[in-house]
């Protein structure tokens, strides 16, 4: 068993693409078959896997789940850390924070259209811890 | 590789708090650097991480995805249950039945802020059967 | 470790039960006691675990599915593969693309009630490519 803390800050709110920094920990572990988990340690943000190649399905991704869970709910009672944080920690719930990705030839065994991306839902990321584990 | 069934009632719809009862499963497993493995056998209720500190933080989060999943649309045909059923189907496909978390130091590394929820879907919960498997 | 691919292609867009193929696997792997693994290596499908009994759960699932991610919502941009595309890649992040389900006595450890299921999203169908692990 392989572990890393990768560290990643989001340069702004929406989809980061981390592809190559998970495949470069799976690189390292030297594991050729197995599993690869990315564990993020925060509430308000995710971990999703989606289309790779056209930057407008992440846009509609989050403009659309954006409209699902609004920032001015106006029954929203955790408002005090700002209008884009209870709505962070719903997005958190409803979509993955951890990943298990088969590992095959040393590499995530992803299909030809997925990316891995943090999706961050704060306006001001801050740094964001992720376990890593390669077995 | 241990495995435990953990037996819990929920002791009312909502977001209930089982981090201890899992960090106590990782305890006896004897297991200090591994995976901590929960798998929900039901489709009516569901496994988050979400936010341990601000109460306030899970009762939006449950008002928010009953807007979403509501009790009263028109077109559930799937209805002898009783409204909350339907709805429960719904929102255990839309959020976890199974979390992977990484342990560290004999402990499920989680996040600062990160607590482990059965999230009871059902308005007069039944007793719910937990696979915890450490490895 | 024992890793088979599966190809699944769903007679059509909704909820298509896989548990037979997948307990298959695992009784080829020759785990009694273990875990089980499924990814799809795709960004317009899911798979989710859900009621097996009555159809009218599926029904009724895939129906409000279809109204949280509408396929004419007005701002969508990425359009040119059709209307269902952009809500395929949503719904497949709303919803899990992989499931990690303990083995017990060579079977994967399933509720009374749960069934695995290939969520199609797409209209026309293509084969779905499906990384089984089990460990």
């Amino acid at each position: 068993m392989f572990r890393r803390i990768l560290t990643v800050r989001a340069p702004r709110r929406g989809l980061h693409e981390i592809t190559r920094e998970v495949a470069e920990v799976v690189r390292e572990s030297g594991v050729r078959e197995g599993m690869c988990h990315l564990f993020l340690q925060h509430t308000s943000a995710s971990l999703v896997l989606n289309e790779n190649w056209d930057p407008s399905v992440r846009a509609d991704l989050e403009r659309h789940l954006d409209r699902l869970v609004p920032e001015d709910a106006p029954d929203y009672t955790h408002t005090l850390e700002g209008p884009d944080d209870m709505p962070s920690h719903i997005k958190s719930a409803m979509t993955p924070v951890s990943l298990l990705i088969p590992v095959e030839e040393g590499r995530p065994a992803l299909g030809t259209w997925q990316g891995v991306y943090l999706w961050e839902h704060r306006d001001e990321p801050g740094a964001r811890r992720l376990v890593v584990t390669v077995f």
